[in-house]
C-alpha cells in the first residue's frame, strides 16, 4: 500500500513537474537615471503602477504559455504608448523640436534581429523592429526607408505630433534632461527556454538630428542568445557602444566562464559612473539589474510568484 | 677595450632598435566575393594596380611616422574615390536606383569612433566618420543628420548622379550581384603601438531603401581595441550584425586567449560558406586575412619590406 502512495505521489508530482514547465522569467526597465528620492508621492506611485501595469501584460503571456517573443514586444508597446516613458509617445525633443525613435529585437533562439533608427511616424517602433526581422531578410532600416518599409507592412502611422509631451517640450526649452536616460526595455525567458530581448527609446533631449545611439543597435543596446543570456540597455549610448555593453555580458558568461552576475558587473564597472545600466536573464532563469546611477525604473516576475517593481537601489 | 667594444656595440644597437621603432603593418580588403578565375589580364591587373596604390598611400603614411588613423583614412578615400570598389564613386544601386552609403571608423587608442549610415551626397562617408568621432559627442549618424553634419564641417558635398558608374548601374538592371560583397576595408597598427580600422561601402545592389548592413556598424563591421587587435569585415552584412563579427575577434583574443589567427577563423567557421571574410592586424603586428569566399581583393605592407597583393585563395 505504502508502495503504491509512494507511486503515486512520484506519478503524481511529475504531472506537476511538467505542468510547471511553465516556467518563465521577465524582467523591464523604464531607463536608468538620477529620479530625485524626494519626488510626490503621486509622481512615485504612478510609475510604480505603470511598471507594475507593464509587467503584468508580459507576465499573462508567459504564464499562458506564449512566446518570450511576444511578452517583449507587448510589454515595449505598452510603454511606448504611456507618455510617462521617453519612448513612442513621451519621446525626447531633438534638436530642431521634433522627434526621432530608435528600436531594436533580437530572438536568442536564432540570432535572428530587427531595428529600426531614427523613426518619426512610427506609433510603435518596436513592432515594425519585429517586422524586419521577421519579414525582411535585413537587420536594420533607417529614417524614410523604415517608413515606407512600415506603411508597406500596415502598421500604425502617426503624425510626429503625436509623441508631443507637455513635460518633454519643458524639459527640451530648458536643456534639462533629469530624464534622458528614459529608455525602456524587457528581456524575458518562456517556457521554451527561448529567450528574447527588447529596447525603445526617444533618445538624448535636444539630440542632433540624424543621431543614433545604441538603443537599436544589436550587440550595443541589446542582445539575446539561448546559449547564454538576454540583455537590454539604457544610458549614454555612445558608451554603450564603444563598449559593446549587451554582446559583452554573453561574450564574457561564454568566453570567460562568467555568471550573468559576475558579467554584468564586469561590463558596468567598466564605465564611468553615472552611465546607465542594463537588465539581463539567463537561460536559467537568474535576472539581473545592474547600474550605476541613482535610480533605474525596474521589475521582475516570475513563475516561483516573485512580482517586484522599484525605483531606486 | 672588449669592454669599450662591448658598450659602443650596446649603445649602436640602441640606436638601431629605436630607429626600428618604425614598425607598422598594414592590410586592405576592396571586398569578399566570386570574381571568376577567367576574367581578363586587363580587369585583373586594375585591380591589382589599385590594391597597390592604395597600399603605398597607407605604407608612406606609416613610414614617415604618421598615424594608423591617418593611414585608415586615407587609404578609404582612395577607395571611395576609385571606381572600381563598391564604396563612394562605383557604390551599388539602390532599388530605387539612387546610391546609399555608409562607413565606420574606429581609434583603438581610446574606442572612440565615428560612422554615417545611408548618406546620399557626402563625396567621402569615411571623412565624415571621422569627423564624427573627433568633433561630437556621438558615434553614429544617418541619412539627413549626416548630411547637415559634413555640410557643417564643410565636407565635399557631390549629387547623387557622382557616385553613377556604368557597370553598376547594369549589374542593377540585371539585379546580377556578383560583386556585392565589394565593401572596402583598411586596418594598421603605428609605430605608436596604436591600431585604427575602417569600412566603407555602397551596400547591396537592389537593396531596399534604408536597410543598413554591417559596415557602419562599430562591434559588426569595425573594431579597433589597442589590447587586441583592429578588424574590417566584408560580406552579408546581416550575418555580421548577428555574429557581432569584428568585436568577436578582439573577444575570442581577449577572454579565450585565443591567437588573431584562431579567433578569426573561429568566428569566420560560424558563419555558412560564401558569407565573406575579415582582414585584421593584431597588437604586435600579426595580420590575417580570412574568408570562405572565393575571392578577396586585399593586400598587405609592414616595415619588414613585406607588401603583396592578391585576388583570389
Amino acid at each position: 500500500m505504502k508502495f503504491l502512495i509512494i507511486c503515486y505521489l512520484l506519478v503524481f508530482s511529475n504531472i506537476i513537474l511538467s505542468q510547471s514547465q511553465g516556467k518563465y522569467t521577465i524582467v523591464i526597465h523604464g531607463g536608468a537615471g538620477y529620479i530625485p528620492a524626494d519626488i510626490s508621492q503621486n509622481v512615485k506611485d504612478a510609475y510604480l503602477q505603470a511598471l507594475s501595469d507593464a509587467l503584468n501584460i508580459g507576465r499573462k503571456i508567459l504564464e499562458s504559455g506564449g512566446t518570450s517573443l511576444d511578452a517583449v514586444e507587448q510589454v515595449i508597446r505598452f510603454f511606448e504608448d504611456d507618455s510617462i516613458f521617453n519612448a513612442g509617445k513621451g519621446a525626447v525633443f531633438t534638436a530642431e523640436g521634433t522627434h526621432e525613435l530608435d528600436a531594436s529585437i533580437m530572438n536568442g533562439k536564432d540570432l535572428s534581429c530587427g531595428a529600426v533608427a531614427g523613426v518619426k511616424t512610427i506609433k510603435n517602433p518596436i513592432s515594425l523592429s519585429r517586422l524586419v526581422m521577421e519579414k525582411t531578410p535585413h537587420v536594420l532600416f533607417t529614417g524614410e526607408g523604415a517608413y515606407k518599409l512600415g506603411k508597406k507592412f500596415g502598421v500604425d502611422i502617426v503624425n510626429n505630433h503625436y509623441f508631443d509631451v507637455v513635460k518633454r517640450y519643458e524639459q527640451w526649452k530648458k536643456k534639462h534632461d533629469e530624464n534622458v536616460k528614459g529608455t525602456v526595455g524587457c528581456v524575458a525567458i518562456d517556457e521554451y527556454g527561448n529567450i528574447a530581448a527588447g529596447t525603445s527609446t526617444g533618445g538624448l533631449t535636444d539630440k542632433w538630428a540624424g543621431r543614433v545611439g545604441d538603443s537599436p543597435l544589436i550587440n550595443a543596446g541589446t542582445y539575446a542568445n539561448n546559449k547564454t543570456c538576454g540583455v537590454s540597455c539604457t544610458g549614454q549610448g555612445e558608451l554603450f557602444i564603444r563598449n559593446t555593453v549587451a554582446f559583452n555580458v554573453s561574450a564574457l558568461m561564454e568566453y570567460k566562464g562568467l555568471s550573468l552576475q559576475e558579467a554584468a558587473e564586469e561590463i558596468i564597472n567598466r564605465l564611468p559612473e553615472g552611465s546607465g545600466g542594463l537588465i539581463a536573464v539567463d537561460k536559467d532563469g537568474n535576472y539581473v539589474f545592474v547600474f550605476n546611477t541613482s535610480s533605474m525604473l525596474r521589475g521582475i516576475a516570475n513563475a516561483e510568484g516573485k512580482f517586484e517593481t522599484a525605483i531606486w537601489k
